[in-house]
């Protein structure tokens, strides 16, 4: 098994000197800690809780961005689209489309996602069972993609919640596809802040953790160097000067559960 | 308040006289029995739980049947969009165009519904607590148009579950905005079936009746002749012989309770 | 069918003086609607959410207080017992003993409960299905006791929330028990305020309605005359001068129900 | 901190060296592997799905073998408690009383478990937040007793479903209690198959090995040789000859957990 990937990036792009900011700073967190990286950010926040939280710089200048990210660092980029439309030019460009958690049961949508031939990174809807997923991937794989990440971030319970079913990442493993936790909106409060989301970013670390023991093959991580006064996702975003710490740390655990296996 | 109408048609469009068989006889009974009548019914199933569920007969084709209806009986008609691009060729159409409750985040598709001038029915997202609904009708609303409908259609309970919580009928209704009770999806078991959803059936009367019993402003209901062989949804689909009766009943309930209201 | 029964009172027993108050109005309500009554109060409070909660005025004041208002105003009176000890003194002096949620798989009380020859009313755990309540009512009725009620009072729904899943009224009917809606502790929050539970008062009615309108046997609401002054569960208890016109409302529901089943 | 305590036995008690055979086997398996061992078994199963479930031997001969244990291998014992009766008998006997999680509210039966002096384990309620336990377990530190321990074993989540929120592990350990895991009752199905609960025994490993890379005190684990053919909980309780090389990994998780802390 590969040492643990780590996806992490802003929640949505802002400038290009923030994105090679915060991709440099992953990148050397993650080599000095033997772990793959990939830069994540987004162009368009395409469902925000209200009207008045910021959508994000646009498609043709974030992908010009995530672009320059990967030319700068090598580090293979991924963002997620959220129209049929967007697939080719975003699958022109990123390593991996990602396809959101709301948009996960969209037909078409996934397949103009596995067509372009990008890694596609499938969040599992928070309304799913961990089980409905190997129809949902059989959507994309149906194109002849073959490289698909399964995503958890979190199940609807109660209202305004979500919870982390570890049970998932086995479950969705034995569709034979690379099983990534999103340590950081598993841990979000939808809507809970009324006009915005709210969320725990304590519990990420938390969440990073116990998914790498588990032996998954990626986490999913937000961070900023400023969380509170980020443009969305603030709540559950984790620091990014914690951030080689938290790699570092995630990295004995994968290398303890890759000789271990518990999964499968 | 005005009487209930009745959102009433199948899951999918099948053929022409299909659809003209079924409004026929959900017109004549909401007349008998002095409900408003709106016939419904989808021209794709954008999002079915594997591939092997039949889409529909597509737009274009789709949109001619319900122009149809609507010139042959002079009822309104609804049908849900999918994408952004759909919504002015839908909106040039039907009376109400309907956002389906997984895409109830989606800004622009809410945006471009709006703008179409259409009234617009927007179901609750499974995801979705009642009280983040007035932040999503903003969204249709910033658009001028000020024709919104509110659906609930229950909320994720565990896996493949869906409860309907009565509460938010009364809280959905201090938006001002009318509501509407699905009564058919909220008792759908969303991938219960592997390949496909669950339902059970013989609840929807009872989820209709205690919603009419608080006031709502209609209830949405699909039915089929032969609910076992429809193409989607056939489990929680109601027989149509069992419609008029049905129909009846809840405006007796109707009409007792807009004498004497219990919400807001 | 026979008209809708009411089981009121105040979650607490607090005077004499008090129970006969709410008693006397709330037989006069009962008798002017034509509704069925039972008082309802607890002399212990016996799972507060903490220790700083009043618990009550004990088993043998209460049950005195009990006797003389079923003496008084001839009405049946219920309480809910705590363990196996309780369960032949209060089996000696109510009409109906009840089973609190969170007791109602302790088999032993329930044995207990079935063996006094009472009535015995058990809800439905807030960690119970519908479904599970028939080897539930089972083990009281092992003991030849064949006077069985079934309360729905909300089900567990993410943290400190409850939802009341109407379903569970026509699915529990099926056991051929008479079925009671608990109106005000399915509207519950609890351990909501930290300290003690919250409530939401407001939609107590629209619980009520719904399930009378179903064909419920009985509602279950409780009730004071100064709710935010009660020693518990003030949140969600309906005011006492509230209560005849909500009774003569939901008599009129249980009317068409009654006329027009729509449960089994 | 502390190694890892290893909570581990039958569901029930069946005989002497049944209890006797299970406790040598775990206690060398934790004694390899450095854990600390705590043997578990109830003498009365009083919560049944049904009727028809048995019940065990009865708390007398339950608790004769309990001492048994503990004199032939100096192991602490635990047992749980189901009526305030038996807090003094068990009390007498037993290292560790256990609360049920259906009783975790019930306040006389928490203080009388505190006024033994013995340890008391309270098992978070399906019905209950991370954040509602410190109340609970104040319950029985106002006795005087500061000795206590709260576990986590799922909470509700839609019907005859639990789900283990891994946040609460860290939320109830702000309240400087230890935090155990019970890795098999949160993969329970609780009424899942009719007359009895199912469970995922499969995934026990995964929810233990969780729990101990976040660094909990202790894990909670019913082992039997052959758990298809026990009493009771058979679908989720680990096979008995897994248990050494499970205890292994768990402290190597444990070991790097405690040398990195995530929690507090």
């Amino acid at each position: 098994d590969l040492p643990l990937t780590v996806i992490a990036g802003p929640c949505q792009l802002e400038t290009l000197d923030h994105a090679l900011m915060i991709a440099k700073t992953m990148l050397g967190a993650c080599q000095a800690a033997g772990a793959g990286y990939v830069f994540k950010a987004s162009y368009d926040k395409a469902n925000r809780t209200s009207l008045k939280g910021r959508r994000g710089i646009g498609m043709e200048e974030g992908l010009r961005m995530l672009e320059e990210v990967r030319n700068r660092f090598g580090c293979p980029v991924l963002t997620d689209i959220h129209d049929i439309d967007q697939a080719r030019a975003a699958g022109a460009v990123v390593d991996i489309i990602q396809i959101p958690a709301f948009l996960s049961r969209q037909t078409d949508l996934l397949l103009a996602a596995g067509e372009t031939g990008a890694v596609v990174n499938i969040k599992k809807g928070q309304f799913l069972a961990p089980w409905d997923m190997p129809n949902v991937a059989d959507k994309v794989a149906s194109t002849g993609n073959d490289r698909i990440l399964l995503t958890e971030r979190g199940a609807s319970f109660g209202y305004n919640t979500l919870v982390a079913d570890m049970r998932s990442l086995p479950i969705m493993a034995r569709t034979g596809w690379p099983i990534i936790m999103d340590a950081t909106h598993s841990v979000q409060q939808p809507g809970g802040q009324g006009g915005s989301s709210g969320g725990q970013r304590e519990f990420a670390p938390v969440m990073a953790r116990a998914a790498a023991s588990i032996g998954v093959a990626g986490v999913f991580i937000e961070t900023h160097q400023d969380p509170d006064n980020a443009p969305s996702d603030g709540p559950n975003m984790v620091y990014l000067d914690q951030m080689p710490a938290l790699v570092a740390s995630l990295m004995r655990f994968d290398e303890l559960a890759k000789s271990d296996p518990v999964m499968g």
